[in-house]
This record gives C-alpha cells, sequence and structure tokens, in this order.
C-alpha cells in the first residue's frame, strides 16, 4: 500500500487550526475530504504536528496509506482541484513504508513577523501581526539568547499538563528586521502548545521596553506561565518547514 | 483653507475602483466617509486617478480642502481609526494651495505579478495571478521593447472612447523573474482604461508562446483592440505610486 507524503501550504485564518476537531473547520478535514473524494474512501492523515487556529504553513508535511495506483503527480492534481483557494498541496512523493509525518519529524521551523510603526499593514494583513509601538530588536536579540538550548519551557505552555514533559531544544532564535517588519525565526526540536507565540510575546514586551532583557531568564527559571505574558496573536505565525 | 494631501494603501479586493459609482462600494466613497465623520461635513476628494475594480494600490495620492485646523498627523490618525483594515493612510501633509491630486500627476508607476507554475499561490493569492503555464521571459521583454516610448494605445484600451486622445508615452517596462514570479513594472506619463492589463494579457500570450514577440508590434501598429487578447486579471495590478 503506498506512502503518499505531501507538503502543502496553507492560509490558516479560516481554520481551526491543522487537527480535527468537532464543530470547526480544520486544514486536516478539508484534506480528508478531498483524499476520500478522490480514493473512493475516508483515510486517515498523519500531520507533522498540530497549529493553533489562525496559524499558516508554508511546507506543512503530511502523509496516509492508501490502496491506490493512482501515481504521485496525479495524486498532487487531483487533490488540487478538489481543496479550496486557501490550501494547496505543493508536493507529492510516495515515501518509504516507515515514514509517518507526525513519529519521524525531528523538528519544526517557524517564524513570526511584526508590522511595526505608526501605520496598518494592509496588502499583508491576514499573516502579519501589527506594533504600532518602536521595537528595540537589539534588547529582544539579548532577551532571546537564554532560550536558545535545552530547557524546561513550562513558563510558555498554555493548558499546562503537569504530567507532561514539558523539556525542548531551540536550535535557533534569530530576531531579524528591516525597519518596517521584524521577523522573529525560531527552530527546534519540537514545540509546546502556544510555546512560539508566547515567546513572542515576551520578546515584543522586552522589545516595547515593558521589560527588560534579563527579565526573559527569569521567566524561563520560574517554569510557571503566569511568570510570562500574553501570547502575540496567531495571524503573525507560519510554520516554515518541518525537519526531517 | 488647508490642502490636505493623502497617502494610500489599499487592498483592492471588495471594491470597484477608487471613484464613487452608484450600487457599488469604492475606496473613494469609505474615504470620503471617514472624512466626512471626522470634519463633520462632505467634502469632495481628488484621486490621481481612476483604478479598475480589485486592483490595489501601495501609494495612492489624493487631496481634499477643506476648513480645519486639525494638524495633519491628527488628520491621519483620525482617518485610520475610521477606515476598514483594506485601506490606510500611510502619510498625510498640507500641500500647497495648487496641488491638485489629479492634475498635478505627472504620471504612474504599476506593477504587475504573475505566479507561475504546477502549483497555485495560497497566502498571497489576493495579489498575485497564477499562469500555470512557463512563461518565455526573454520573449516577454523582447515584446514589450516595441511599446516603450510614445505610442497610440488604441489597440489596448476597452471601451474606447473614439474622440478620445490614445496617445501616452511609457518611460519603462521591465520584466523580471525570479523562477516562481515573474513582475512586469510599467512606468508611464498616463494610462488609458485597462491598458496595463491589456499589456500583461499580451505579454503573456507572448510567454506561453501562443503568440511570437514580433506580434505586439503589429498589435500597437493596428490601433485596434481586436488585434490584442483578453486582459489580465485585476487582482495581479497594484498601483506602486503617482509621480509628481
Amino acid at each position: 500500500m503506498p506512502n503518499y507524503r505531501l507538503t502543502l501550504t496553507f492560509d490558516g485564518t479560516a481554520y481551526h487550526g491543522w487537527q480535527v476537531q468537532p464543530n470547526a473547520v480544520t486544514v486536516q478535514e478539508v484534506l480528508e475530504r478531498a483524499i476520500e473524494e478522490t480514493v473512493g474512501r475516508h483515510v486517515g492523515l498523519m500531520g507533522c504536528g498540530r497549529t493553533d487556529a489562525g496559524v499558516h504553513a508554508e511546507s506543512y508535511v503530511a502523509n496516509f496509506n492508501v490502496d491506490s495506483d493512482l501515481p504521485p503527480e496525479r495524486m498532487l492534481a487531483a487533490l488540487n482541484s478538489r481543496l479550496p483557494e486557501d490550501v494547496v498541496v505543493t508536493a507529492c512523493e510516495i515515501a518509504p513504508d516507515d515514514f509517518h509525518a507526525t513519529l519521524s519529524a525531528k523538528g519544526k521551523i517557524y517564524r513570526y513577523t511584526i508590522a511595526v510603526g505608526e501605520v496598518r499593514p494592509v496588502l499583508d494583513r491576514h499573516v502579519v501581526h501589527w506594533v504600532r509601538h518602536p521595537l528595540d530588536v537589539d534588547a529582544m536579540r539579548r532577551a532571546a539568547a537564554c532560550l536558545v538550548g535545552e530547557h524546561d519551557f513550562a513558563s510558555f505552555v498554555t493548558q499546562h499538563d503537569p504530567d507532561k514533559d514539558t523539556v525542548r531544544t531551540i536550535h535557533r532564535l534569530d530576531v531579524e528586521t528591516d525597519g518596517r517588519y521584524v521577523g522573529i525565526t525560531v527552530a527546534g526540536n519540537g514545540f509546546l502548545y502556544n510555546m512560539v507565540r508566547t515567546i513572542v510575546g515576551c520578546l515584543v514586551a522586552v522589545g516595547r521596553g515593558q521589560r527588560r532583557p534579563g527579565w526573559m531568564k527569569a521567566v524561563l527559571d520560574a517554569r510557571d506561565r503566569t511568570k510570562a505574558v500574553d501570547t502575540a496573536p496567531a495571524k503573525g505565525l507560519t510554520l516554515v518547514r518541518a525537519i526531517y
């Protein structure tokens, strides 16, 4: 039974994230429907991870096994003809039998984009978060440095289940700017629920001067979500790609 | 009476162009309503030109005269607090009395963006036109060359009024690509109704190999709209800026 591996781009604005859930439209659901219309029966789909409602993806990876003789390029065309305009399959290939989009993932890279300044973003308003106040990017970089490496990120997780392991490794956390936009790129071996958006919320508090850079280390060490600040809005967050 | 000069960015997706018209929402109309709510009476607004339904603008220029003592930075903030999320005032200043956004305009720069390839654009689908077939950019450049300079562009105007002058000057017509996107930038002293989109439609026909580069000169010389091909869709077109 071939193991189809899909790479997807989606605009998360209209979706309650990746994973199927009752009473809300998700990306997994529209993709499973397109697969069902293509192969004639329901097929369970594995994804590289949950994404929050409203979060976008440039290269999300999913896979499914189905008894089909459709070559991958025809599977891609068939799915795209059935998907709505905010989801597209960018690549389809036959993966080894043991490839599993969730279990095989070694990590992920996310990018968070902030438009800074008096003027609201318009043409890209669906994919960036607007911060009216100037941001001190050097201060944000100094605050970010303490998060790189293996740490217990309990302070940055919402809906914390105390029995779950909250230790993760961040390989890279870069803050860049061209004056108008501030881009925060984070690569790691895995991310807890709302972790990237909570880190971004804390970095923005530092950038605005509401907190000092050294405060970030105190938040990390506290292992207590109440020490952090609000999560940044979902629409600024994009999954750049999953790492295998 | 101060002459307020505004620079605007708008996403044209939801609008029937700039100019007020019955039974359709236009950018001019939502801006005049925001001005009326700010200054307490209706004020007529001059714009740097008509734009077609669905066309976007990065730096559209408009002006209005009103007996108000609001400093420009407060006018900007007042208008932006009343404008919808797809229109924003990026700059406001007091212009000389004789500045008139329509009459003072010396020209305009437009950019048309095409996403090329098997995969539909998703995150930027509102502002680019998708062409599935490969485009021969060198052939498009050769075809474009004959349009630069002063010419009668009657072949590129829809709704042609034979009494109206159709001579215009194109200063620059560049076709660039990074592999995934083809960007067509055109600067000129003025543009006829649908002229940019008809030029783009013809360039795409050449890029796809449906017409030879030399065909463009024959279209231009014919001064007959039926010799050209279909206009390209509005959503790929953005007014970059007006020239004063």
